[in-house]
Formats: C-alpha cells, sequence, structure tokens
C-alpha cells in the first residue's frame, strides 16, 4: 500500500494510516500519551502537567491572506497546548528549507512567528535547519513543538450530556481563505484567514467557568473536531445551523467552490463543550477577547451518538466526519 | 541572497543563517535558551531541569548500513538531550510522507523508532502527520522534539584549562558509511553507521566524575563539535592524532571519498571535558557501556584559543571550524 494525499488530511482516511504511525510499544510517559490521540499529550513531571504537543506546517501559499506559515507554525502548536488546558510556554522550531529559498522571506517568517509568540508570552528555545537540494522539497517545511503547564487538564473526550456546545468564532475562514486566493477569486480580499494563538482568549474561558471539554478545528474541520468530541465521549450533539457562525462571504466562496465550509481547517478557533451553567459566563469571557469575539452558543450535548444538525428550515441531518479535508496544503 | 545546501550544513556558512533564523525577541523561556546556541534549550519549571531540543531528518537513503531514518531521529535527539545531561523522557514525531511513499517502509521506521526508544526508556507521546503530493518532497522528513529532566545541566561552553578530553568512540562512521554506500564502495558492509541512543551511556559517565562541558559531533563532525567547545569556553585544544580512534575502514574509505574523516557527522558519539583526576574513572564508565568500548582520551585543555592537533609525526596543525559537512542528506 502506498500514501495518498488523504492519508494527510485531518479526517477518516488519516485516522488509518495513524494505525501504523502510533504502533510504538513505547507511547505513554506516565500522562496521557499517544493512545488518546488527543490534541498533545500530558506528562506528570515534578507535580505539575507538563503538555507537549507538535505540529509540521507545508501551507501552500507560504504567504496568504491574513497570515503566512510563521504565524500558523507557532499558533498551530499554541493551539493545541490550550486546548488541553496548557499555558504556552516554550516552543522549538524546525526548518526544511528549498536550496535557492529567499532569505528576506525567511526573515519575514520570522518575524511573523515573533509576533504570535509576543501575543501569548512564549519563546522559540531551541530549534534545527536542514536544507534540501533544489527540486527535493517545494518551499518549506516548517516543524514547531511546544511545551506548557497545564493547571487543569482538558481532553477532547470530556464532553458529557447536558454540556452547551460553543463555537469560538466564525468556521471555515482558513480553508476557504486559502482556497478563495489559490483559485484568484477577487474578493477584494475580505476573506482572510483567521490563523491566531488562542492561549490570551482560552485563559479567560477557563477562569469562567466549567469546560468539560475542547478541540481545535484545524484539518478536516468544525465537522471533523465535533465528531471526535463526540464520539470519543460517546454522546450526541445537536447542532443549530442557524447559531453556526460563518460569513456571508465565506458561504459564498464555499459555494463557488463546492466546498462545505464545515469541513475545512479553522487556525484560530475552539471547540468547547462547557457545564450549561457556565455557558452564559464562559461565552462572555470569550467574547471579552479579540479572538472570541463572534463567540456563540451553537449547540448541546444528550445521550446517545453521532452529530445531528437542526437546519434552519426545521430538517435534520448528520453532519458527518469527514473522509478527508478537501483542501491539499492547508496548514 | 539565497539559500544554499551549506547553510544546512551544521558549519561556519550555517552559522551565518542561524543569525536570522533566530532573530526572535521570545528567545528564552527563563533558563538556556537559542542565545546560547547549545544541543538544546533548559527551562526551569516547578523546580526542575526541563531540557528541550529538535531535530529534523532528511538522510538519504532512508535505510544504510546500521541504521535508518528512523533511528536517527530518535536517536539525534535524545542525543542532544543527554548532551545537556539531561534524561529524556518524552518525544513528538513529525513526519512529513511524499504521495507514494510505501506504507511497508513507515511500519520499518516505526519499529526503528520504538526500538531506539526502548533501549533509554523514553517514548513518543505525541505526533503530526502531513503528506505532500507526489514530486513536491523527496521521500520523508521526521522530526522529533524531545523533553528531558537534568539534575545537573552540562553545558557545550564549560571547558577548563587542565581538563581532559575524552571521545567516547570511533569518529567518522556514520559519514563515511552514507557516503561509501552511496558511491556503492564494495567494502563488505565493514563500514556501519554508529546510529544509537546515547543517554545509558552518558548517564554512566556522569556518575563516574565531573564532566565540564558535552556535545554530540553531528553535522560538521567532530572538527565543528570540538571548535564549538573551545570557542565558547574561550579555551585552547590539543589533541593527539595518535589517541584519536579512527577505524582503519574508515581512514581508507575517506581518502578513497577525499573527505576529512573529521568534519563528517557521527550520531553515536560524545565529546567530553573532563575534570583530569576523574578522567580514568569516566572513561571506565564510558568503556562499560556497548556504546562507549572505544572510547579513549584524546586531548587536553589549556588557556588560550583554537585547536591544534600534535599529528603522529611530531608536527602540529590546527583543527578548523568547517564550513560545513561535505556529505549532503547525512541526517
Ligand atoms: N506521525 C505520527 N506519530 C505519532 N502520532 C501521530 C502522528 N501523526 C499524528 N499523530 C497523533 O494523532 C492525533 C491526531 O493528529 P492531528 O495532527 O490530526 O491532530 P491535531 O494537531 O490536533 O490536528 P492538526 O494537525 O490538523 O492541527 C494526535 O494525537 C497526534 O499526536
Ligand atoms: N531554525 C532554527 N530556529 C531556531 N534555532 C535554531 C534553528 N536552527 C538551529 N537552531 C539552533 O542553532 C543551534 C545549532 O543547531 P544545530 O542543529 O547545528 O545543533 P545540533 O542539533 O546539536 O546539531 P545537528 O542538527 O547536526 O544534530 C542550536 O542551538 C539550535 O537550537
Ligand atoms: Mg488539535
Ligand atoms: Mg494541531
Ligand atoms: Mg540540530
Ligand atoms: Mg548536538
Ligand atoms: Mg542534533
Ligand atoms: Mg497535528
Amino acid at each position: 500500500m502506498k500514501v495518498n494525499l488523504m492519508h494527510g488530511a485531518g479526517g477518516e482516511v488519516m485516522g488509518e494510516l495513524l494505525g501504523v504511525l502510533t504502533k510504538f510499544t513505547h507511547k505513554n510517559a506516565g500522562g496521557i500519551g499517544l493512545e488518546s490521540l488527543d490534541d498533545g499529550a500530558v506528562i506528570p513531571i515534578g507535580g505539575l502537567n507538563i503538555v507537549f504537543t507538535t505540529d509540521s506546517h507545508v501551507v501552500q501559499p507560504i504567504f496568504f491572506p491574513g497570515g503566512d506559515i510563521g504565524r500558523i507554525a507557532v499558533s498551530g502548536t499554541i493551539n493545541d497546548l490550550a486546548m488541553m488546558g496548557g499555558r504556552p510556554i516554550a516552543l522549538s522550531c524546525g526548518m526544511v528549507i528549498e536550496e535557492g529559498f529567499e532569505v528576506a522571506d525567511l526573515e519575514r517568517i520570522v518575524a511573523s512567528m515573533d509576533g504570535a509568540l509576543g501575543e501569548v508570552g512564549a519563546s522559540i528555545v531551541t530549534g534545527d535547519t536542514k536544507v534540501l537540494e533544489k527540486g527535493a522539497l517545494d518551499g518549506i517545511v516548517i516543524n514547531t513543538a511546544g511545551i506548557g503547564v497545564a493547571e487543569k487538564i482538558v481532553r477532547d473526550n470530556g464532553l458529557l450530556p447536558g454540556d452547551v456546545i460553543i463555537a469560538s468564532g466564525t468556521i471555515g475562514d482558513h480553508g476557504i481563505a486559502i482556497m478563495s486566493h489559490r483559485e484568484g477569486f477577487d474578493l477584494g480580499e475580505q476573506i482572510r484567514s483567521d490563523v491566531s494563538p488562542l492561549w490570551g482568549m482560552v485563559e479567560r474561558a477557563l477562569a469562567a467557568g466549567e469546560i468539560h471539554s475542547m478541540k481545535d478545528p484545524t484539518r478536516g474541520g468544525f465537522a471533523n473536531a465535533i465528531n471526535e468530541m463526540a464520539s470519543k465521549s460517546r454522546v450526541h450533539v445537536e447542532i443549530e445551523e442557524e447559531a453556526l457562525p460563518i460569513r456571508t462571504s465565506v458561504r459564498s466562496a464555499a459555494a463557488m467552490l463546492g466546498i462545505d465550509p464545515l469541513e475545512v481547517a479553522n487556525e484560530g478557533k475552539a471547540i468547547m463543550g462547557v457545564a450549561a451553567e457556565d455557558a452564559e459566563a464562559i461565552l462572555a469571557a470569550l467574547r471579552s477577547h479579540p479572538y472570541g469575539r463572534d463567540a456563540a452558543i451553537i449547540g448541546r450535548v444528550v445521550e446517545g451518538r453521532d452529530v445531528v444538525m437542526k437546519t434552519k428550515i426545521g430538517g435534520e441531518r448528520y453532519i458527518e466526519p469527514p473522509v478527508g479535508d478537501p483542501v491539499p496544503r492547508v496548514c
């Protein structure tokens, strides 16, 4: 069997390859390890919950409306730490660069990474650089890994019947921005990636009430994240279509592209399941932060299985876990 | 300016690019950060010294005499942790794979990583997988980052006049094995990479006496590592050519290839500066471990600058810091 593009697209097909790639006998260092396939791992060290995660970034183009590969590389790892409840502390940066790459572009990328780090008070403390001969790599790959500390660990499998589902903002912006930009749609640049480091926003939410479960809807989008949360938590989730925040411009572009905005990557959003009695307080906390302005209560958790959306016209349809993200090299 | 192959070759030219790549204002999380350009960073968390490091691996071919990309990916990070005095605890694994890559090869790589982890009691606890379209990447890139805990931090800038320099074994094996294999030299497979996770060996050495400074001679080889240790420590190092352990087969192949075995990567060796009174005890500790069988005292530290080798015929020559490793994609 050979690897195909869907094996890297964050959906059901990638899940199959992960069966091979996580076949380690050494896959847990005492806390939460590979077996749980959560946003990051947790390692108990010296009485603390050390959160550890990694993402490699291959987004194309490397500069796009609303961001660049450097901002994604830092934000992606900060957000996976934040989704586990971890305050980001230190990141590593592994760059693999094609011969001929412009040093001026590297300077822009480093400055952008630095800006994202500054927003949350984290630092790049170690790194590595490899250069591949021209033609052996299309541009640049940036890997970051990150270490954080969680006072209270948040899992992606912690949804409980009775919980309220909150989205921290509009859905679909990053994937549709990348795809529109690639296709050369002239939308007056109004569709921009949401790529952002979320710890500041998440910290306020954590302080405002009980968050039972949290995940960032990256590859495979909201559809993938909510299905993973529901199935790992063994609950049923009802989403209100009317409540789901999606920008009109994103909706139109998605329709033109023939892509479901619920299945494309977001890079600055969190999906949370929260205790019903705390929902309003957490919503207010999210909205108090610039990255959470458009936060909304979008559904609820009940006993059962699967994710169903109550449509605007009063029907119901399943939100299925996607085969994979429809946008290649989205992050 | 454009990136060239020497920018990724671990020597003086890479040092120039690092000026650009480490231009972060956020580059230290409270302990040892990017500014020191050591094998890893140290972050004080909860009263412990958390060591953190990363390396990406692009070695070609991915399976070679004595090892494979998986074994290097795990050993490289374990060794950078060990060089800081850190017991390796948890690693991340970021894979970027070309479309069409054989899943059977991934299985071999994962099994090999697992074996290396098992040797030192570390685990892969988190990861990421991206797939690039056919032609956008030559095969596979594996990044690992690692977390360790150091009781006593060891730096690469800690050499003191009076110290004794120890090499933990033969020099040049990995780079010359890769190059000989690529060139199709039929040497009866007697030149094999030394790629190995060194924590077990280093742990014994740390228990046996005062190690003032330590570095793994990877890209740019022994010449690069000893020069970096000497110049950062602001001391002069004298190396005895006669004492330097180099296999006869490695020496012959290096001569045929026109490559200096002191400038090629090792993937299972440590260079140490130790207190003179502890040198014999540390040497014995190293030799008690299979990966340290060929350990030898190879020189000493005095006041001054630079690294000089006393040759077998009674002369002296500078060991210069190499421009870069002469073997492309060596690790
Ligand atoms: N090559 C790999 N080796 C080990 N574990 C892996 C590997 N690839 C992915 N994983 C694990 O699989 C799970 C899913 O990974 P995935 O990358 O989809 O998560 P994510 O980072 O939250 O999403 P995204 O990468 O889209 O931001 C995670 O728990 C991750 O640690
Ligand atoms: N892209 C980068 N961003 C930030 N720091 C980097 C980057 N590349 C290298 N560094 C830093 O530069 C120093 C030298 O890196 P280098 O990779 O040569 O060290 P090493 O891992 O010990 O050697 P090797 O990679 O050959 O095993 C290290 O301190 C590393 O953290
Ligand atoms: Mg995630
Ligand atoms: Mg992620
Ligand atoms: Mg390195
Ligand atoms: Mg090193
Ligand atoms: Mg290294
Ligand atoms: Mg990931």
